[in-house]
Formats: structure tokens, sequence, C-alpha cells
């Protein structure tokens, strides 16, 4: 089946290969791409399109010597499987240990960790100028896809690559997706250069000081040895525009490009999930809302940057809600500032972010929304702690962003929660609301509060004495647990609901001293900087003892949930543990 | 001498005024600009250039009904004083009360708080979106300089702009210029269309989906209230490319740009500047530091994004630093994934940035540097409490990024121990590392250590009992003030250098235990997820009280620094007052 690829062990090989065995290299690895998707799920379409160029750019230049950086690594499976990891894509023990991801831990031909957009281009100039500085004589080259290129930080390296001065290679692999469909007036450009088969004179690239090369079947292993090797050792900036089929050799990613840049575990027959999907979730929820909601006010819009599909919202879904909906490309900068501006014109935006890339975004949050107290709303999903990939944690929102003055970050514990938190603040006017989306749809039958606007107040869900759990968001079904774990041994906690992770409700801190000699503070995310530190300040001087549970300041990597639950410490019988010892 | 500003209450008023009045107002404007900056400094050079603008913006459209949103506000004085905030300008007490920066606050004429670059067109975009959604019928125009332009965030902003659909106007103020000299491909494309009058085929506006149109004098009120006239209510996105004279009217702003960008209270008649600055200075120390560097090490490289000056990087050192130098423009996110790069190439990189602003990168500082523990080091430049605008505050920038993992976040008390971890930090090869320069030149002749891999190893400077201080960076001699007074009650307390901000020692805060009743943490900073936090948590299950010090979470504004740190209780007698209160 792989008769070729058993014959890479690394570029070296490739080169050895004829035309007519190097296209039947890209059915192999086309295969072996599949098959590890199918199994552990990954990145489908942008793999199954760059296969081509993955074959060329081994085959032309000498990795590593010559430095390929792969951008968001979406496509960087074929370039793994080249490069001595075919393991990751044969065996269920191989694909544990090769990660979907670029990773120099993993390869000499790897140079970064890289899971965020639109960041291969700077990463790519940072390496020509230490060639250049060290009199060092090789290529450097990014592979982009133009969905990375709406990205802030990719314009600004391809700005700054034009005035380089020295040889780099911009591929941009232009497939005319994103995640979702591309938005943005960049787009206008790359239609025009691919109609006109590279040969507009209105050429962004040009206009920049780029060499600028096209080549239309970016899918022909021949056009693409033919254009790198005319481009090689080239000692001026260059962009290599590259026509690709997303998807290219799978019918339903062909057919269906967003859902199949991305996927579960599939059926290799009809790409059916291989998971059941079924029941209420989180984004239904969401969608429901918002289209309520729209009928109601026209001033109602969702904001999303390129990963809609994070959020449920699918191509039928985005037409239903038609203008009340913009994806602004990969530019999260962009869509905090919007969000912002939104608000202050009298719109009522909601942007959709997942946490880990809500990390792109500091500044416009504390300048562009946080200094103006625009009341835009902000939902956050998957934030907590997990077993992704280091490039996606999502454990860091809390800290990044609970200390932006202005800002109030709410963490809902049920469903019902969820919906009142979003509805109060879709309607206040006073504060940028950021809401965490709970990771489960937890439901509770008690009535949920509809006004959020006394600040930091928390929630005594159970009064007890001796010890209080400061359960937040989706952690209180663990403070629960703790709760009931006490209990055993005699003691009544307090168990509080804190529903606000931007500040402490000094009152009720203050009032539990009285029948308290323990707080415990329970955060699905980082401890540094965290919640639970801004309630052991607050005691700092006082005899109240504090325990702080949430994860370390560190990456793990595609970690085992339940392990990580216990080198933290984050379990009922553990927590339990040090409750007692600490109160002896 | 304001003879027809004293007419001019608002917008109304120069709409009545003839040709021959326009332009004398642009006199009188251009002396009260300069009436302000003289006195108590400001932006020079980018409010003489936009004068005309300005006028002819409120000429031809109806502020605050038609809605003007200036990038950065670097070139709002002209917009202030039509818009009845001539007391700014004229009177001392005045040019307390209206700040230098957009506000909407001051007046209706402005929409936003803005002091960070590249943020104009996306708030323009939410601006008119959220006018589209309610059917509304104004114009909504951008002022952004060409130095702002090359700004991932306004990138971001233009390439979403050119697809909005419906009117929106963007002013590119081209005069040539950023702070210092521009960088980056995108003025390739600036020049060849102001080469061309606006006419070269190859233009990326275009490109992107603009209509564009180009004035060749900006500084023509006719020209400029002809172009704007032409182009009110449009109802496509556009592009108005003006080039203006930076420094307009005053010679030494004309004659030499980069310093007039923005300056200290100056002597009108030749320029001179009012303030001593002789004397040693932390800017000299690490350029000399530099050039000997580089005498040894090819390696070595110094980054900047745009604000050489806040480091004294002026023209001339630039060009002695030669190609060991690179300015990135306005692109803070490039430079940091660069710096990363650059050590992963095995270069030595040293990015020099102001503490507002390194919070443009805090995903480039997790993902495309921390997680890849590549080790470049970032100066960081005027991090503390201060009472800057509330746009440019420099407290953040501990509790921001001493919570990414991998970064080691060093603090020095005094220039030579500032020298000793600079030149750590480059010469190692395992970390990642900032520093926070010190905000005063204070000596020691105590002996400092070279050696810093034993990362968060706190220095006990001085022994004693009880009372235990830990005093960070630009606040030890806090810490020995506070000690001295405690040693006037009869304590002797023990005073701690922490020098690393990102994390504790444990072994230390143990040890402390032994002796001590109360640790004191005192950092130049927020309080919030910073430095003390961290000690605190660490006695969260001991008897040790802790009492941390720092600013609160706020956005403060032009405040008094003492004020601020009474109200902080960041004064000797305050924190001895709360220290013997808590041992009571």
């Amino acid at each position: 089946m792989y008769e070729i690829l058993q014959t890479i062990s690394g570029p070296k090989d490739v080169k050895k290969l004829s035309a007519e065995q190097l296209k039947n290299l890209a059915g192999e690895i086309r295969a072996a791409v599949l098959n590890r998707d199918c199994t552990v799920g990954g990145h489908v379409g942008p793999n199954l399109g760059i296969v081509e160029t993955a074959i060329a750019l081994h085959y032309v230049f000498n990795s590593p010597n010559d430095k390929i950086v792969w951008d968001v690594s979406h496509q960087c499976y074929p370039h793994k499987l080249l490069t001595g990891r075919q393991e990751g894509f044969i065996t269920e023990a191989g694909m544990k240990k090769i990660s979907g991801y670029s990773n120099q831990d993993e390869s000499e031909h790897d140079f970064f960790k890289v899971g965020h957009t639109s960041t291969s281009v700077s990463l790519a100039c940072g390496l020509a100028k230490a060639r250049d500085l060290q009199g060092q004589k090789h290529n450097v080259i990014a592979v982009i896809g133009d969905g990375s290129l709406s990205g802030g930080e990719a314009l600004e390296g391809f700005s700054n690559a034009a005035v380089l001065g020295s040889n780099i290679i911009i591929i941009l692999n232009d497939n005319e997706m994103s995640i979702a469909e591309n938005h943005g007036g960049i787009y206008n450009n790359l239609q025009l250069l691919r109609d006109t088969n590279g040969k507009a004179e209105c050429n962004m690239f040009k206009a920049w000081g780029f060499e600028y090369r096209y080549v239309a079947d970016g899918n022909s292993v021949e056009d693409m040895i033919e254009a790198l090797q005319a481009l090689k050792n080239t000692d001026k900036p260059t962009v290599l525009h590259i026509h690709t089929l997303k998807g290219k050799g799978y019918k339903p990613a062909e057919e269906d490009k967003e859902p199949w840049h991305w996927n579960l575990p599939f059926n290799i027959a009809d790409g059916s999930c291989k998971w059941d999907l079924s029941g209420e979730n989180i984004n239904d929820l969401t969608y429901n809302y918002l289209l309520e909601k729209i009928k109601q006010d026209k001033r109602i819009v969702a904001i999303n940057a390129g990963t809609p599909g994070v959020f449920g919202l699918n191509a039928e879904r985005r037409k239903v809600l038609g203008e009340h909906f913009v994806d602004v490309g990969i530019a999260e900068e962009h869509a905090v500032a919007f969000s912002s501006a939104l608000a202050k014109g009298g719109a009522k935006p909601i942007y959709l972010v997942m946490s880990s890339f809500i990390q792109r975004t500091y500044d416009q949050l504390s300048q562009d929304l946080a200094l103006n107290n625009n009341p835009a709303v902000i939902l956050v999903a998957w934030g907590g702690i997990s077993g992704a990939d280091m490039t996606h944690l999502c454990s860091f929102d809390i800290s990044m962003t609970s200390n932006i003055p202005n800002l109030v970050y709410l963490a809902p514990t049920t469903a019902e929660e969820y919906m009142a938190m979003l509805d109060w603040a879709v309607e206040q006017n006073k504060h940028p609301v950021i809401i965490r989306q709970p990771k489960e749809m937890l439901h509770s039958d008690k009535p949920v509060d509809k006004d959020y606007s006394r600040l930091n107040t928390y929630k005594i869900e159970e009064k007890g004495d001796k010890v209080a759990i400061i359960a937040a968001g989706s952690f209180f079904r663990l403070g629960e647990n703790v709760a009931a774990e006490l209990q055993k041994r005699g003691i009544k906690p307090t168990l509080i609901n804190p529903r606000y992770l931007s500040g402490v409700d000094k009152e009720c801190l203050q009032s539990l001293k009285a029948a308290h000699r323990l707080v415990i503070t329970l955060e699905d995310g980082e401890l540094d900087g965290g919640f639970g530190e801004k309630v052991t300040r607050f005691y700092g001087a006082s005899e109240m003892k504090v325990l702080n549970y949430g994860s370390f300041k560190e990456f793990t990597d595609r970690a085992d949930l339940n392990e990580l639950y216990r080198r933290y410490r984050l379990t009922p019988e553990l927590i339990v543990e040090d409750a007692l010892a600490t109160l002896k």
C-alpha cells in the first residue's frame, strides 16, 4: 500500500524518484493522511491539497539546511511523511506520538511549534536575517495558506519580508478557502491574479516589492518542481502564488470543503462521522438565542474571526443570520475593535471566539474595548484545562483577560445561567462583558438571577461552616463533589458560585471570616494571575487559610486529562486531603 | 492673535468661512498647536501637517452626525481646536484639562479614547456597520497616517473595510514618515502612487476593492475640500490618499521630522528643549552595551517596532548599529515572532519595546516565543505606575507577561544589576528573557550576580526578623525606605530583592516562616495577576500574613503620581502603618 513511502526515510530519498514515482508517491501520501485523519481526526482538506508542494519542496531544496516554515501547521502532514515520521500516519501508537502540528522536538526538519495562524512569514524573516548576520547561505521558505493571509501578523510579516533584501521564498497556497470561505478585500486581488494567470498589473505583492510568480496548477508535481527550481537560491524576496484544490483526492473533502478542513474520526467510505454528536449542545442553544433575538432587535450582530465551526455556525446557519453575522476572516484584532465600535455605534455585538485565540487580542481588549468601556459581548468557547495540543491550550483566558480593568468576565455554571448571563450582557449598556461558555450542558431547576449589574456579587448556594468552597464556572460541579466528600468527614462546607471571574465580592469574603477557617478556590484554568489569587490576596493579612486549585503555569501537550487533574490535585479526594491537613 | 479661531465654537462656524478665512484659520491653528506643544510638550509634526485636512473635514462634513475617527490621536489637535476645545491650547489650565488624545468624554465629536496605533479603520468599520444595521445614513471617516498603516490591526481593518459594501472613507495621510522613517514593503506602493500622482495601475487599495483618489497637496484647503465634497455620501469604501508635509509651518519640525514628531516643552524661537536632559541615562547605557557587544559578536541584533526614540536610538546611532539594528515599523507582532526566529536561527536578538506597547503581543509572546522557548531578549522601557495618559499606562506588563509559561521576567534594581542581567540574558541560550529597565539610574557598589540561570532565586539583601519585605525592581528603594521606617519602630526586617517577577523562590519563602510573621510585597505595577499574588498564594495555607502593594486594576489618566502613591498606600509611612496593624 505504501510502496514508495516505505523507501522514504527523509528528503534525500525523495530526490531519487522518477517523475512517475513522484506522482505515485502523492497518492500514497494522500492515503496515509486519510488513514490518520479517519482514525484520530485532524486536518483533512489542507493536507490533501498541499501534497505536491511538499513533495516538490523536498525534491528541490535540501531540508534542514534549507529551512521550511509551515504556517499554522494545518498543511504539515505530507511534510511529516517525507521527513521520517510515517509512523504517525500508519499505526495508532504512532498517531499518538506524532502530533498534528509542526514541532522541532519531533524532527530537525521542523523549526517551530506552531498552531496559531499567520506567523510563518515573520518567523521565516527571523531565520533569514539570522542567516544573513552569520554569513550563511541557504534558502528560507514560508508556506502560508490564503486563509492565514488576512491575519495582521501575516501582513506585517509580508511587508517586512518584502524589504529583507535577501533570499526568502513565500509560497502562498491559494485554495480559495480559509477554514470557511475567505473574507476581506485582499481576496479580491488573489482572484484577479488567478483570473489573469498571475499576469495582472495590479498585484499587491509586486506593489510591496516582491518578485512574483504564479503556478496555476499547484497540484502538478512537475509544475511545482519547475517553479521551485527556478526560484532556488534567489537573492530576492519572492512570492510564489500557487493555486491548489483543497481536499484533493478525497471526494467528500473536495465537495464540501468547510467541514472537511478539520474533522473528527470518520468512516473513509462515505465520510460519515464515527462519533455520536446528537444531543443537546451549547452551540444550538446560542444559535437559537441569536435567532430569536434578531427577530426582535435588528441591532444584534454576531462576529467571528474565521472559525465559525467552533460555534456550530455552518453555512446554512450563517445564511439565516444574514447581515446579523459578520465573519471578518482570520483577523482577531479587527474583530475586537470592530465589536467595540459596533457597541459605540448603538449596535449589540456578540463576538464569538475560542479561548486559545482570544490570546491574539490583549491590546485590543484593553485599549479598543475596555478603556472605552463599550458594552460589547464576547463569548469564549472551550475555556478550561484540556488534553489539547500544546498550541491550542484554553487554560490562559482567565489570567489574560481578568486583569484588564473594566472587563466583566462571567462564568456560568449551567445552561440556564448561561442564557441568563448572555441576555443580561446583551441588554445592558455599561460594561464590556465576556462570558465563558460552560463546557458541559448541566442543568439546574433552581431559579437563576436575571440581573448581573451589581458586579462581583457571589452567590452562596449552600450555607455551612468551617470550610467555604468558591467553585467557578465549569468547576462548580467539582465544588459540589468536594462538598459532598467533606460532608462524609463531618464538615458541612459553604458552597459558593462566584459567577464573576474578574473581581472579588469583598462583602461575601469578609462575612466568611465569622464561621470559616479555610477557603478553597476552584477554577478551570491557570492559577498564576487567575481568579483564586485575587481571593487569596484579599485574605492575606487575615487568619483565613486559602487553598487555590487550577492548572500550573505550563504548556501541556495532548495530556491525559485525568492525569492532569491528579497532578493539579483537582479531584475531590485530593482536595479534601489538603483541606483536612490545613485545618489540623 | 486667534482672530478667526475665537469665532469657531464648533464645526458649524467653520462652514461660514470664506476661502481666505479658511487659509488664515490654518495659520491660527498652527500657532495654537505650537503654543500648547512648546508649553507642555506633545505631538508637533503630525498636528502641523494635518491642519488643512481637519479644516476641510469640518467644512464638508457634519460632525458628530458624520463620524470622524482619528488614528492613534497623534494628529487630533486641529480637530480639537475646531470642536470647542480651544482652551486646551491657549491657557495652561486648559492644557491640563484637555488631553493630547481623542476622548469621547471631552467632546461629542470624539468617539473613542485612542493612543495606540493602527486601530482607526477597524473602529470606523464598526461604526459603519452599526449605522447600516440601524438603517441610518451618515458618513464614517477614518484618518490614518502612513506610519500606522504597517500595523497588523490596520491592515486587517483595511481588508475588511474594502468589503464593507457601504460608505466608509479612509483618509490616508501620507507624510512619508512614521514616528521615525517608514519601514516595510507597503511603503514602496505609497511611493509609486505619489510618483504617479495616484495614477499607477499597481495600487494595493484598488487591488483590495477600494475606490481610490489621490490629493498631491494635502496642505491645500481648497484641494482637500474639493476632494472631500466629491466623496461625501459615497456608498463605496474609499481610500483618499493625501500627501502632506509633516511639521508644516514650523521650520525646525519641517527640517528634522523625527525628533519633532513628539517633543518636550521647547523654546519656540529656536526649538531648543526647555528641560535639562544632561546626565547619565539608561539609553546611553544600553546603546553603549550594544555597541561593545556588536564589535565582539556579529550575531547581536537589536529590534524595535517604530519607536526607536524611546530608547534614544536616533538616526545617528541607528546608522552606527547598521545591520545590527532592525526597525520593523509599527509591527509589534512581527517584531516578537521575528525575534523568536532570530534566536532559533542562531542570532542574538534584543527586542526593545515600551511597556504599554508590549500589550500588543500577548499571543506572539506565548505562541511564537514562549512555547518555542527561544532565547530572545526583550527590554521593556518605562514599566511602572505613572502619571501618563490613560492610553499609555505602563503598569500592566508584569501581570500580562509573567503568567505566560517559560518567559523569565527580570527586574533589576540598579544600573549594575541591569547590565549584568542583560549580558546574562544575551549570552544564555535556554530561555526567552524579558528585562524591565530600571526607571531611575540607581547605583550600588555591592557586587551583583553574573549568573541568573538558577531561575527564581531571590536575593536576601538584609537579614532581619518578624517582617520580610520583598521589593521588586524600581520599588527596591521603597523597600529600603520601608525597612528604615520599621527600624525606627524597633523592627529590623529582612529585605529581599526578588529579581524574578515571573516566579517565586519557594525555598526562600519557606525559610522565612521560621522567624517572620509578615511578608510585604512591593511591585511597580498592577496587583491583580501580578508578582505579589504569587507570593500570597504560596503562603495561603500557612500562618504567614502577607500584604501586597502595587497599583489597582484601573485606567488612571494623567494622575498626580504622589496622589496615586498615597491612594495605593505606596509610601513608607502608610505601609508601616498597615504592617503594624497586621502584626498586632
